[in-house]
């Protein structure tokens, strides 16, 4: 039968606890859709830091190099806020994954449902029906790895830099992503940049129009970085596909995800380049953080964990029918409401349920 | 008696019509606190193109090298937007006044009035008094003007680059304008920047640690942009003042101004160095737009640039009770119900009035 490798990297915070769920997700659709997954549990963020000092370490790269696929959980939380930058959870294990598996392309879904708009911050007669915006961010360029970067003395003062910077062959392969997704969905794909100040941007909007001639169906429009982040709040459901830089990526993504009001929700995928067979070696984690006031108390939402782990199947093994099964259930167990504590009202029909109540609606679902 | 020179940029769009009422009503408190002003009318942005091919021409750069501070419209439009980036009225005008005259500290007032929440886009229940951010963006440094920029060949393709850099006292200054505002006001300063990921953010946090030791009673705390990006849309109220870096503060304070729902009622100041007496050269000009899509139709809200006005009494002229005697107007006008098309919503108790009627309802009220 088909079996595959997974690299499961829970991390700190709630991380541990919505893995759990998710991997008995994964337990339910493999005996069912008929295959099976090898799961290598390795140590990254605050806990790998713990136990090696590192946050993360060799065996934890090796065993990712070892496997299809990387469901993350999430890193980082108060313990270790103070540690320099570079050995921070967040940014020493985030960071180098990214690098050292060339994973440009970060999906970001941005989903409110409509049986869930009371939860965004958002009026609600601004999204009548919710809404559903997928963020294509890409990942490895622009001015969070541009050199030079660093300090330096000039007439007598510090003076620091970044350097922004994009090839153009990497803003076609993002974009080719982004497009590729737009035909999969609405059609409709807005590229947002800031070509009336930076250079990196002009090329960026120069080769988006250029790319735009090999998928003639999809109606590319462009907004600068400022007017996105307004549009965003307003007419959060006026988008399909919206595809930028890291930097932008990093901001606007995040600020979808509030407006949509439901954090828990939300997975992400981090893709490299497509293998044969049209899959992505890739690494999925839940868009939240890791949620230290919550962790370890059993009320945090399991589905944007479940959900990523949906997308690895979907993205990386190539079981497309289990993906949809998952999805399918997630959304069987909103419509019959069940609702952990970040997305409750207290609404008649509304079931209230912990990480493991959530992961049995799901469950019984599948 | 006292006088003064200003240089009146009205530009495009609404500017002229919303101008106008801010003429008005300066003429009203020139009256009333005994000072005149001799104003200046020049050229600027798509208007300027049009009569002599450049959006910011000598001569208008010369009146405003003659005046106290520069009471500017808005500029841009359709039809100018295919121009090259360069001589767009928006880029070729502003970045260039901003550059000549060093107007490093973009102050950009985040309102939303208690009475106005429901023109928030933001959920009533989340902003129950509305909020009152102020936001102060360095203007004049960062990725916008850095250098190296621009674009060459490297292994046979084109590689685009824009340069993040600071000098710390460039940092220094603009933390202390913002500790400044923040002692006059709540005495909560929040710190944006990016300093897991960008040398510039490491310098610039550093040195906002140091610039508080001078502000003892100022409570200093940092966010990182893209958490500030989600905490704005949750919790605009929970901030007194935000400052932080130029690329950053275009995002958010446009985000901000979005989420108070009432872009037509906020100004802004871009203030140079301070001169003798404690008063900066500047330039005031509403947060939001041209808007060519209400332009010439008599309905923009003219108080945004009715409160630009004021802030140019107060920052550059130092005519603090007239710039006061406006603010309270405006705030009366709004009290006693006066209703742009922007913030109306038809409810009992309002007077819907258009850009002339608006600016009737301040004078009356001075
Ligand atoms: C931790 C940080 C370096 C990272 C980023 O900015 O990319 C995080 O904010 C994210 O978006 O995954
Ligand atoms: C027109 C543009 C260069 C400008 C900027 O980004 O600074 C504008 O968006 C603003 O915020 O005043």
């Amino acid at each position: 039968s088909r079996s595959y490798r997974i690299a499961v990297l829970s991390g700190d915070g709630i991380g541990p606890e919505v893995m759990t769920e998710a991997l008995r997700v994964l337990d339910a659709v493999e005996a069912k859709f008929g295959f099976t997954t090898t799961r290598e549990e390795r140590l990254v963020g605050g806990a790998a830091i713990d136990a090696t000092g590192h946050p993360l370490p060799p065996e934890t790269i090796a065993s990712c190099e070892q496997s299809d696929g990387i469901l993350f959980g999430s890193v980082g939380g108060p313990k270790w806020e103070s540690l320099p930058p570079d050995i921070q959870p967040e940014r020493g294990a985030l960071l180098p994954l990214r690098k050292h598996f060339g994973l440009f392309a970060n999906l970001r879904p941005g989903v409110c449902l409509p049986s869930l708009t009371h939860a965004s911050p958002v009026k609600n007669e601004l999204i009548p029906n919710g809404f559903d915006v997928l963020c294509v961010r890409e990942l490895t360029g622009g001015v969070y790895f541009g050199q030079p970067k660093g300090r330096e003395e000039r007439d007598g003062e510090p003076v620091a830099f970044d350097t922004m910077i994009y090839r153009k062959s990497e803003i076609d392969r993002i974009l080719r992503v982004a497009f590729t997704a737009a035909m999969g969905r609405g059609k409709r794909l807005v590229s947002v940049d800031k070509a009336n100040v930076l250079a990196t941007s002009v090329l960026w909007r120069e080769t988006a129009v250029e790319v735009a001639k090999d998928f003639p169906e999809v109606e590319l429009s462009h907004l600068y970085v400022d007017n996105a982040a307004m549009q965003l709040v307003r007419r959060p459901d006026s988008f399909d596909v919206l595809v930028t830089e890291n930097l932008f990526g990093d901001i606007l993504s995040d600020e979808m995800a509030m407006i949509s009001g439901s954090l828990g929700m939300l997975p992400s995928a981090s893709l490299g380049k497509q293998k044969d067979g049209g899959l992505y070696f890739g690494m999925y984690e839940p868009s939240g953080g890791s949620a230290p006031d919550i962790a370890g108390k059993g009320i945090a939402n399991p589905i944007a964990q479940i959900l990523s782990a949906a997308m690895l199947l979907r993205f990386s093994l190539g079981e497309n029918e289990a993906a949809a099964a998952i999805e399918a259930a997630v959304a069987k167990a909103i419509d019959d409401g069940f609702r952990t504590g970040d997305i409750a009202t207290g609404a008649a029909g509304e079931t209230k349920v912990g990480t493991t109540g959530m992961g049995d609606a799901v469950l019984a679902r599948l």
